[in-house]
């Protein structure tokens, strides 16, 4: 019966473009910075849909909001969803999409009458981007029970503001404790965020994991000079020890290969003139993998060479992590199930890690978790441009009602 | 009778500790920006001390201030002199040294009743610095007839001023026309800027003449990438091109060997994100050799660096030439004086280029011409830390002194 279940396209983009409304930047982005008054406004639309649907709406301790709709059965949902804040330069899609789509779904079976085994739920997370409110991911990791929440209510935002007293400002203080309820599965359906999809001509990615991430800031201490009175052999360039860093790191990514990425995105000379040689330089590296050892061994390629470059300058250096989280695997048997889900539907799919953090990285602690990607046109994310075809979201909604439906019927646990 | 004759090192100290006064920045340093308020009350001061002397003060079109005192016969004077505007985080040494010594060499003739056979000068130009308005050695330039005075005029400041405003609004819109009189000769005390004398023990430098210049900004444009999605293959990394080509440069500097040098001193990536692959770096190229076919060779091999590292990446670039500057050669005749002389007083003199750009190089294009260095502890300028020894000033305004009376005195044109 439920093979011929499929959402409301229609529906679900009217929402998305509804949503994107709040806080839209008039260039096509959106700009919902977590617990701004833009999140809360947006938070309380979501909401007001939820509810709309009939759905027990709860808010937890850390602002995530969690709605769920009973099963024949009772016990922990099949549960999907991500989140709905943006960066400051954001487009509609990343994030907002997965909500939505679990939204669709859970009024698709509405609709449809269908009541699965499994009680089946639909979760937005609070400050997934890390925007303004530094880590990453925050809501789902204090779901899963990484962090303390009265440790997260004193982050002290870009704009000096406190994580606990916006959380109350907006509203959403809520009283479900964290770590919350441990769902029966965890599926995300989100964009891809990057370009391997749409040049393979796939439809839909069956997420094996997520990359670990490696972020270290790196700082040279040289010698100011002037550009013409300072003989080459003389220098302790900053800013070319940190250029040098840059090279060596996309050497190592070549070197390892695979999955292996390295970046320099950040890189700022002092004191930044035509006509001075650098006395200091600060730069940061990006270094992830989906295969934990590789990721440790491109780290200790890369502080090597940063040791060796430091020497054969004369320069000093400093090292500051910003960031390290181990790859995670997801539940094999999910990613299965979105492969072949994908391909009963008749798309093109490929198996693939992420390259960005998401929510299911977090629930991955709590339970058999996985992810749908949808193509990203051009790759381009957290940018205004950010597109999907609606085609592709229909196709990824689609997949995500399905893997949840298999999830929320299954005899054996996952 | 004249070798005897020595300067007054303790009146020249104390001159340049009071004009350091005007525009004190209280760290030791000073910033007089040319034609600002603290500009016009060191040119009062100067000027107060030049006419105190007796000697005939004139103010030409560009505000460049000549103090003239006869000789025994008709005739164009031996001239020295240099600037004393500075950079807004100057010392209290640089131009304002070689002001002050001549000075210090006209009261020391005055003083003793020494009247050459030529009359001799001291001039101070202005905009040297061209830290207000660009280009530097704007005055000598003008002096020169290397630039029409009304384009002078009308060149705009850091802060939006027209220069011909300013010019006049502090009192130094003189009647001189310019170009200015042909000296007989030229010479300049300055200090070195550099490190190349310290190093080498030596108190004074022969400089032979000034390294040409060649400033361009080059800009590639890639695409702006996710750092964790986006696979390397598929990068066109606008930073790691930047970077490649900070490396090139000193490859090519230490390939070119002698006295080619390369520095890419500002280098500005866009977003400048940790985890942003960088859709546009901005960097700029400083290349200086004093032969002019090699800083030639080193343009013609720097573009096809730029052009190689662009179509490698799939970036595209720009460039943006900044300036350009012929190398300069000194009368090879006031060369030979200045060691001579410095040897003479029993100092270790050293043959150099000057790496920085001097009004010196301005007064070459009218008539012979050559400078005299001094060490710059640390080679620091263009900093509050610039310093350089009583002794090692007393040491070059001797130098200066018999310099500039033996071309008073000689009897054949250098």
């Amino acid at each position: 019966m439920t093979v011929d279940l499929a959402v409301d396209a229609a529906r679900l983009l009217s929402r998305l473009t509804e949503l994107g409304r709040i806080g839209a930047t008039g260039d096509g982005g959106c700009a919902r910075l977590a617990l701004s008054d833009e999140d809360r406004e947006g938070r309380d639309l979501v909401v007001t849909w939820m509810r709309d649907l009939g759905l027990d709406v709860q808010v937890d301790a850390i602002g995530n909001v969690l709605a769920v709709r009973e099963g024949a059965e009772p016990g922990p949902p099949v549960m999907c969803g991500s989140h709905i804040d943006t960066v400051a330069t954001g487009g509609i899609y990343d994030g907002n999409l997965g909500v939505l789509a679990g939204l669709e779904v859970l009024e698709t079976l509405a609709s449809a009458g269908v009541v699965p085994r499994r009680a089946m739920a639909v979760a937005f997370f609070t400050d997934e981007e890390g925007a303004r409110f530094a880590p990453d991911m925050l809501g789902s990791l204090v779901y899963a029970g990484g962090m303390a929440v009265e440790e997260a209510y004193d982050l002290v935002g870009i704009d000096g503001t406190r994580l606990g007293d916006e959380l109350a400002r907006i509203g959403y203080l809520g009283g479900l404790p964290c770590p919350g309820l441990v769902p029966h599965a965890y599926v995300e359906l989100h964009i891809e965020q990057g370009p391997v999809l749409e040049r393979h001509g796939e439809v839909i990615g069956a997420v094996t994991g997520v990359q670990g991430i490696s972020w270290q800031e790196v700082t040279f201490a040289g010698q100011f000079n002037h550009a013409g009175t300072t003989p080459m052999a003389y220098r302790h360039d900053a800013g070319f020890a940190a250029a040098s860093v840059a090279v060596a790191a996309r050497a190592l990514a070549r070197e390892l290969g695979g999955h292996q990425v390295a970046t320099v995105g950040k890189l700022d000379l002092r004191p930044d003139l035509v006509n001075v040689v650098a006395g200091r330089a600060t730069l940061t590296v990006d270094l992830r993998n989906t295969d934990g050892a590789v990721l440790a061994e491109a780290e200790r390629r890369i502080a090597a060479e940063i040791d060796r470059i430091a020497s054969d300058e004369g320069a000093t250096v400093e090292r500051r992590p910003l960031a390290r989280f181990d790859p995670v695997e997801f539940d094999p048997r999910i990613v299965d199930l979105v492969e072949k889900t994908g391909r009963e539907h008749g798309h093109p799919v490929r198996r693939l890690p992420s390259g960005a953090g998401h929510d299911a990285q977090m629930l991955a602690r709590l339970c058999p978790s996985g992810m749908v990607f949808v193509p990203s046109a051009g790759g381009v994310s957290h940018n205004p441009a950010e597109f999907t075809s609606p085609e592709h979201i229909e196709a990824g909604a689609n997949v995500l009602l399905h893997v949840m439906l298999r999830l929320a019927d299954e005899d054996v646990d996952p």
